[in-house]
């Protein structure tokens, strides 16, 4: 069930703040001026900052022991919305939606596109999840989807990846984000080189229909729910796959996504040097989990 | 369903490798003789190695992305039971199961304990799991259990450990292993040394009641589900605990349970020293999800 | 060569800035004022707050590829003093040294006292380096010191302690730190339980001549320069050690010695709990390999 | 001072394991043979291996703490040779030589090519070090070699390698190995993409050098002995500067140089995927440092 949020009480709440927000704002531009640096042009650009919100987002993650759901999530790709509309409200910088298929496959694409428009959202990105099992679908991505030994499973994985082009040129995104679950639990299970080439072949499969003016974004991560390899495991590799793909391919950095250690800041700076940086996923834990139990 | 696996099937298929075992290991024995060590009584000390089989063992993991089933996961308790005969006619060194309460709750203690000891097995041990909530149940673990800020939270979680004890009584069971998913996500949450004084109090209510012979393991995890940090987080609060309930109170270690880089062997020393070892627990990762997928 | 540091700079520099600190430091004070926080209160906690400074922490240090020494590095402990007192100028927190043996060990230890004294500053701990070989050093503690298999160099390396607590007896310290880098460079190298009984005996030897009113810490490290194992490899076995020792034995923690990942806040309360936290080390790169080399 | 090792000492202590060697060898190859494997196909391709060892191997390792020099250690390159020569004697698998400048920069190259070969040695490979101050240097490698921002040292750099690759002509060497020290130990002390530019424009001065019929090897490593970044700091990195340097350049892969948990084989997958797989270094503590101290 969604949250209504009206304006005025937004504005309530912040009116009784104004006044210290404002001595702050004022203290930090002296501030800032001792330096010689212009605080309205910082504000400029942070004002300028946009993130997408992805729609799983509005609802309770989960870890493999146990996912508790609080009162009102979300039940459908209308409720997230609404849900995101909230966020916005609360922090302006958030219009942008990302949308994950088949969790948000709409029933009537222009109805949920003016569902999003009316309240000042508009869909982003799309993302296509081939790590999980739908009821009904036909093959199991039990042991991979784009890398799948079986041209079969990877056929069934592009063709939901290309579903998600088709949805979102009629829902007005311009990106689409691949991040797959592949890999293997065991040496020997997989073969690096072999998985690496079925990747490839599936990605220019997708790569090909891209709508025009879109991006396309790889998402590397080194391990889960893959416990051994991952098929694009770092930064590397989905640089080289970038590149092969061609100019509207770019490697995105989610910046939880490394082995203990790494210098993340590094990579950007990388792929930044290489053209080739596409974005960022920002990993957090569900705030939500933790609002109600301070212990102090 | 259970998988029915008759004695001769599994001699008939051993009467096929035994030569070439002889053969192997008469060669060993004439490796280590070398050495001045004898093969057999290596051999007796490896034929009296048990393990106990954890009953969840025989169903799919999975991960917070996917659990991908198999045909013929056991139902329910009788199910798993069958399932660990045929892991005990195999392998010949798993009498024992660790139970797992709630999900493993008899109905009727004797029936399951005579259906165990049928096969030839028995119930070794009791677990508490108080890391999820069952539907129905009055107060949810989402913010801890033993370790709860909530009185109320924390005497229902004594409750389903004590609960345990009872089963185990009637099963035959001679240790009870107390795991715990309680900790924190971020740094503030939770107030460390408030938070393991409660951990103490709820073992010791579990302590005081535990059967005359039965030994209380305490396993220990630095991360998962909690993200930031555990209540019993490591071997080292682990032996504290064990040292303040009593003589019959003892860490166990699970060799997967530890930061990146940790010397898990030298912690087995330790506690060994300290005559604190109650046991083991061997994370791994389910064979079965690999089983299919070689490509080579 | 030490560096003339007058007051009068400091005070001129001061005068500089004086001003804009005043102003920030009000502002700051009107934040904490309407979360009902006295800044007052804060900053005497903040101006009571001591660090000992380690005399080796003001020449070059290095890693095992090479040093780059810089002009004016100190030739010996007056000259290291004579640096210290230019930090305890600047920053007005670190009155007290922290003294290294053999590196520091004066010909005259009224002396030295005196010289330190004079310039507001006194030797507040003593260190005992037995991770190196002395030119003339009759036995090398290549293969460990405090817990050699030869009970010969173990002596040695007692006798090194004693040494240091008659030094800090005459030169005014009323701390001991020992930090030892014995261990293993591969499994089976060191026998984990006996190589802790060896610490612990030689400990107690020290321990046993330990001066009164004075406390002895144990600095515990995973890693380096033992590549497996070291015997005081992390708080547990440090905490252990300490309570077996008696209540003038602490465990000290430096902020960089634990394994990737470890929740080191979490140590520190449970060594609070316990009763048992000495302090800390603070674990920096030399600030002054960096200060040149800025590219932007 | 070298060790002689004289063929007849070694063929008298194979001769009396021989017959348990034999023994081992037709009872492995039985065992092959049921799964047809033909023994002598494997052993014909571990005949064949061949490692170079490093001309600094053979001295005492040590950390920054300390160094624990034994008897009769390498004084000079020649000695050097010496002791490679007994490694060889015993192996049979290394008779290349991999050399250091400027540690082991020879008086007179062709004598010591006859020295080499006279003993069945060859130098294979050169290796740069420019991450240390050698007396009477110019100029520094406090703050970077290749990388610096001061093209003077670059170019001191520049000019130490192609030392290098005249030297191995006259020797005989056919690859050159470059790693580098260069990196930052804090935050936005290094600018990393303009340490990248200046890292390849240095690389190109020394490829464009290259003899015929060489090749060129980057050594990746992510710390040490920088603290926070190093220029040359993953198998990205190195791979797209191998690419773009050309096709006589290669990454090369140390097993131990990368952050916790890597998966190292993966990489070399990847790198034989892209054809720049240059070859490898085994990164191993020295034995010498533990032989003595068996404590069971």
């Amino acid at each position: 069930m969604g949250f209504e949020l009206s304006e005025d009480r937004v504005a309530a709440d912040n009116d009784g703040r104004l006044e210290c927000l404002q001595d702050d704002y004022d203290h930090l531009g002296l501030q800032l001026a001792r330096r010689n640096v212009d605080i309205e042009a910082l504000t400029s650009r942070a004002a300028a900052f946009r993130v997408a919100v992805p729609s799983w987002g509005v609802g309770t993650g989960g870890t493999r022991f146990a996912r508790f759901p609080g009162p009102g999530e979300p039940r459908n790709v209308f409720e997230k919305l609404e849900d995101c509309e909230v966020v916005f409200k609360l922090v302006r910088s958030t219009p942008g939606i990302s949308l994950h298929i088949p969790w948000d496959r709409p029933q009537n694409s222009p109805v949920l596109r003016m569902f999003a428009e009316s309240r000042g959202l508009f869909i982003e990105s799309m993302n296509s999840n081939t790590f999980q099992d739908q009821p009904g679908q036909p093959l199991s991505y039990k042991y991979g989807s784009l890398t799948h030994v079986d041209q079969a499973v990877r056929r069934q994985a592009i063709e939901q990846n290309l579903e998600c082009l088709q949805l979102g040129l009629s829902l007005g995104a311009r990106y689409h984000t691949v991040w797959i679950g592949d890999g293997g639990n065991f040496p020997g299970q997989l073969h690096f080189r072999r998985a690496l080439d079925r990747y490839l072949d599936s990605l220019r499969a997708i790569y090909q229909k891209l709508p025009a003016g879109w991006r396309l974004f790889l998402e590397h991560k080194p391990y889960e729910p893959a416990f051994y390899s991952t098929v694009l495991g770092d930064w590397g590799t989905s640089y080289y796959c970038a590149r092969e793909l061609g100019e509207r391919a770019f490697s995105l950095v989610d910046l939880g996504h490394h082995v203990p250690n790494t210098n993340v800041e590094q990579i950007v700076a990388r792929l930044i040097h290489l053209g080739k940086l596409g974005g960022f996923h920002f990993t957090t834990v569900n705030s939500e989990t933790t609002t109600l139990t301070r212990d102090r």
